[in-house]
């Protein structure tokens, strides 16, 4: 298994998911701005799912830039990370439609919390073929902000049963989290 | 992040926009040229807008063709744009239903026009890494055409509540300039 | 523009053509042997257009592989090929739910000569920059299967409004024209 | 044709399908726990095929990987493939809905047979290219696990019409043999 094919289908199946998302939009029956109105959610819903879908793009290049042998538990790691991913769109859309409702923010939680784990154990499995000693060791530090995000992955569905809008909250602050530059981010929370 | 990979992924993005907007084609009841009526409108605003991918993607290659390192600005400054280009299914298939109606026809510039803007600070964040001497500053020169496409969306956004039709004609004529080769076009317009 | 991009992005087209195609088989809501029945001509119809794009896929393969250099002409005489692929999951869908009208055949005739004249168009504007000593020129000879197959389908067109199966059967056999080996075909049809 | 190509066309289809299965997952209207459980099957067939097409995703980047030529008789070997993986997103949406229904198992262990035995077509179409004594031949052995799959889900249809649990069972010990690293099943079961 070489690397490139692997990258290469991890980005197929990133470019579908973020592209597929788009399918959730129907079409309103009217033609004025109130026909557009009830899409406001699921819009807010879709710009954050495209953020994450992005950072997991840009952090699965960075991730793989270090590689050097693909095995199989690193091939199996991947599919499972891109499982997660692919719950997305379908979280996002329920989600999106029901704003002020607890599960369907808490599933979307799950959906989050689920791709952060999967791509903390392909971390793991990465590292376990290249040893203490590797780049990606070395890039990877503590891994400070991937373990901040799965602690608040997890407050976030809990606190989505007492108020949907904190869970929102949370989700849009982790990807912040990950937007900003990384240095400033880390010092700032690490601090 | 390597530039290959940049690429790969906006053009999976953009293939797979291309390809899902013919799934807003809902296949008719009926069997007969009658049944088919309805969708011409729809099927001239796809035809556009396959048209102003295509033009995306090309210009897209064009101006990667130039870029030498791929910074994190560059990177989310290109997701910036994809994420515009995202939304040109949704435009397309609601102004396709609604040709004589003002708010789809500015919603379809409003995608057109935030298109265009993240085009261009996309060019101007590859301008920034590469400096004021670079191969690329002297191809875009003072990007003539896209600023007039700024300039006309905005035009279009407006014209669209006085007459959608003439809306419809300024996005079919900014893809025209798009598609007639560069400098006779530029000739005429500049000169 | 490089010609290995202009592959990918028609081969990454093409891939999700041959697969959206899948999305027109609504899940019956039945479970029987006999909620599958309706779907029966939708299935022939798929595996049609499954080979028909599985064809062009091959063919633009080797179609490219001659190609040195891609001139904007190319490059839109490309997009105009892929313009007319994609209509074919629509035009499938309707044929397979139409299978004794006359319209909806003439349609499929229509997407598939829309193609083959697009093709063409294409090796014309692919021989236009390569000269007619050039390998292609060679390789593609008098192009006697693509003529051939631009007539039967222009018959198949009108033959739809007589008998819609004889406009299938016409469909069904340039299929197998262009599936079976070259050499034999070719001697067998010019001989 | 170069090798290159047939594994970007093949992954980005299997790419597509593996990510177009979630578009089955209809967002629910109502957004209670209630709401969500109907989809309780349909998740788990989906986990399924899933677990299938990243299974076959693998095998065919091994077997390509042996690949020196790609010749017409491949070519096409491998489109009978995808074409039976493209079945998989209806028998999965149609078995999900119908968990106690024989039927829907059937039709999916159809789609799984059709499978495997169009991968065994290619691998002999890829031993025929490159004779005994290739790297290939060494590496399938007597593709002791391809040809059990085969009489396991010929069994499993057979099993669907008695107790359509049964042949979901089957259908999940087969992803499990395929999924447990290789030296030790093959011990186990060949022993």
């Amino acid at each position: 298994m070489k690397k490139s094919r692997l990258e290469a289908f991890s980005d197929g199946v990133i470019a579908i998911l973020i592209t597929i998302m788009v399918l959730e939009f129907k079409v309103p029956a009217g033609a004025g701005w109130r026909a557009l109105a009830p899409l406001a959610p699921l819009f807010s819903a879709y710009l954050l799912s495209f953020l994450y879908l992005g950072i997991y793009w840009n952090n699965h290049h960075h991730l793989l830039h270090t590689v050097e042998r693909v095995s199989g538990g690193i091939l199996w790691a991947n599919l499972h990370l891109l499982f997660w991913l692919s719950l997305f769109p379908f979280a996002t859309a329920w989600m999106g439609g029901h704003r002020r409702e607890p599960v369907p923010a808490a599933a979307y939680g799950v959906a989050l919390l689920g791709a952060a784990i999967a791509y903390f154990i392909l971390v793991q499995a990465i590292l376990r073929t290249h040893g203490p000693g590797s780049l990606l060791k070395k890039a990877i530090g503590d891994d400070f902000k991937g373990k901040l995000s799965i602690v608040l992955y997890a407050a976030a569905i809990a606190l989505a049963f007492l108020r949907p809008w904190l869970a929102h909250l949370v989700f849009a602050v982790v990807a912040a989290i990950w937007l900003v530059p990384d240095r400033r981010i880390e010092r700032s929370l690490a601090g």
